[in-house]
């Protein structure tokens, strides 16, 4: 029986409704300088106002302006506030020495920075300017508030949201814990580069390069990835790779093995290790997909990922259909699986500098790279036997099924920057 | 004196100037499984041809398409042939099974796909379609050839890239070292969350940000991070943490204390440690900008980054201005360091969803996010000590000095996703 054909998005539907995320017991306290990349299984509220108090956005003198009506009054300068200390109520008729961060004094209205301000002598300084009410100065809490949500649940951690985070006094972080992938390649014409020498490769051989690419993706994605390496073409061999890849992952992701010609035992030791379905995805690189679950048997590992099964996602064996499909399929799953709700990758409409005569009745993800006029280039090959192309590309362009591109039409454009992190 | 005003354009061209990359002396021979993010010191050159040999791109049945000039004709099936088996020279007169990835046997020059073929009794097969002579096979070499360069010196190691990698033989690949970055953070009013409470918060004090969210962009460059901490206001503390810094790491970042106020012990501190010169950026934010060396000292620490000092860059220390100073300068520097010559991040041309009335005269680089219409939303806060725009935002505008704005401009974009790894 021929699978199924689906679009794309049901596909992805499908996955979406079948993958339960981590339940909240799952979560993970962590130190807010390891959270890089983690999903948050909580909120973050702040503990503080932002500014904490109102201080100064320059250096310079705080200041009533009351008390400067024209440009060119002196004042004499009565405190001194560096940035982290204590001001005292601003003297009225005075002004204040003030660096960038420092609290306002009170009584003070307004910030001149000190471009505009020339010391003199005898400790005064002279104001060449007219200051407005509130000049440079940040009020507390005009940022943030206490109490208020900075970073809601579900968000990846870049960079700025951690810093985010400490600013409102969140030391550790409550995230979801790391997905753990278990991956395999299938193919008996598959060797290891550095194992298995040029003029040693058996007829029909060669090097494998799936197991780089995908154990590279499942890692740039923060997931743990346990490597279990090339499996013969056979059904028994099948199985106990399932069964090993099992226990203590919550993800089992194969390469080869899922069309449906009669070399291919993926479905079979699948079905006899749990449940599978065959997918034809109308996509082109990338039609066939299986998903599954693999049973898990009790008690031997420790820390199983969960009760009762892993997930099971086949991905084809030529090199850029698996790249292809994990960046479109996989990679959804394990943010899924975390929490993420806003997995799609985000488009950028582009223009074509390229023609595309006799598109695909699938829809097709062409490997092409940004010019410098912002138009896209086509990889010229765009065969799913070369690795090339999605190496020279810097994206895809999402076509969709029987859709020709003619230079200068407007088309999707997927950036690998968002499909690989 | 003030620091002279330079253009971000020439500070980086300074930078790119001064800054020596690592020697070829230094790099490492890694696993191509470890070398996600890495950079090639070497090229790689492809060991052998891709494909190996004439190969099927389906399933079906391979013949000379001589013995099918119509539809219907039925040949014996005279071998079988899996992937990764060795193919004997095909009958003539007969066809052969083949799967996916499989050695054409000598002697055929089409494969016509499964799905136009029935087995019939007796062991034969009907092809219902006249095969073109090459149909579905790809030819030995097609698309790569033993000696060409698949990976040039200097590229960016991306999972597709270890795949090529691995596809060509190369199971390790020559890469430069990860720079060593030691970070600290200047400051009085900073304290730590987790250290802290908000309710023993000195007057004025802040919680750190700059901390986190530099240490987390130092990782997600690939680079080794040590973080030295917050290092007091004083001239001695910051000389101290300097020298320390220096050992064993290539650059020395720290966050604040690099404006002309007299609170900033940063300048005189590296100059007694080494030399710097203060510049004045005309970007917003980030506009002051330290750049110099710190001198080592000898023999204490194992493994010296280099002979004579390491680099040293200070960026402002609010958090907005620390982090695009960081993905616009200290970014390009890691990358420099690494043998990376197209550091440059790529921009897009994209609709301005907003008004931008009162530019200001520095370049200015605009926390915005694209929306679903494929514009771009613009923050309403620009503040620079607000990190919530940078969290927001999936990008800056990049915006001329003194150009306003109109909503339907078309602007240039610079995605995070392109900055930030």
């Amino acid at each position: 029986m021929r699978p199924p054909l689906l679009s794309l998005d049901e596909a992805l539907a499908r996955l979406m409704q079948a993958v339960r995320p981590f339940a909240p017991a799952e979560a993970q306290q962590v130190s807010t300088f390891e959270a890089l990349g983690r999903v948050l299984a909580d909120e973050v509220r702040s503990v503080v106002d932002v500014p904490p108090a109102d201080n100064t956005a320059m250096d310079g003198y705080a200041m009533r302006c009351a008390d400067v009506q024209s440009a060119g009054v002196v004042l004499p300068v009565s405190q001194r506030i560096p940035a982290g200390a204590a001001a005292a109520a601003l003297l009225p008729g005075t002004a204040a020495r003030i660096f960038t961060g420092a609290q306002v004094p009170a009584g003070a209205d307004a910030v001149v920075m000190q471009e505009q301000c020339v010391p003199v002598d005898g400790g005064g300084v002279r104001i060449d300017t007219v200051p407005q009410v509130g000049q440079w100065i940040r009020r507390r809490g005009e940022d943030v508030r206490t109490g208020s949500v900075v970073l809601p649940q579900g968000t990846r951690l870049t960079p700025q949201a951690l810093g985010l985070a400490a600013s409102v006094g969140a030391a550790t972080l409550s995230v979801a814990r790391r997905p753990r992938v278990a991956l395999f390649s299938t193919g008996d014409e598959l060797v290891m580069p550095g194992e298995t020498p040029p003029d040693r490769m058996p007829p029909g051989a060669i090097y494998n390069s799936n197991r780089f690419t995908l154990r590279a993706l499942v890692q740039a994605l923060g997931c743990d990835c346990t490597d279990l390496g090339i499996v013969p073409d056979r059904l028994d061999a099948t199985r106990e790779a399932l069964r090993r890849a099992a226990q203590g992952h919550d993800l089992i992701v194969t390469s080869g093995g899922v069309s449906v010609g009669e070399e291919d035992h993926i479905k079979p030791a699948v079905e006899a290790e749990g449940r599978v379905d065959l997918w034809q995805m109308a996509i082109k690189p990338g039609k066939p997909l299986a998903f599954g679950e693999v049973r898990r048997h009790g008690g031997a590992e420790i820390d199983p990922a969960g009760p009762g099964s892993a997930y099971f996602i086949g991905v084809p064996g030529n090199p850029v259909s698996s790249f292809i499909t994990f960046v479109l399929v996989v990679r959804p799953v394990l943010l899924h699986l975390q929490g993420v709700v806003d997995w799609q990758p985000r488009a950028l409409s582009l223009r074509a500098d390229f023609d595309w005569p006799r598109p695909d009745k699938r829809r097709e993800f062409l490997r092409v790279r940004r010019n410098e006029a912002g138009g896209l280039d086509l990889f010229a090959n765009q065969s799913a036997g070369v690795l090339t192309s999605a190496v020279w590309a810097d994206g895809v362009v999402d076509n969709p099924s029987g859709q020709a591109v003619c230079a200068g039409d407007t088309v999707r454009y997927l950036a690998f920057s968002e499909l690989l992190s």
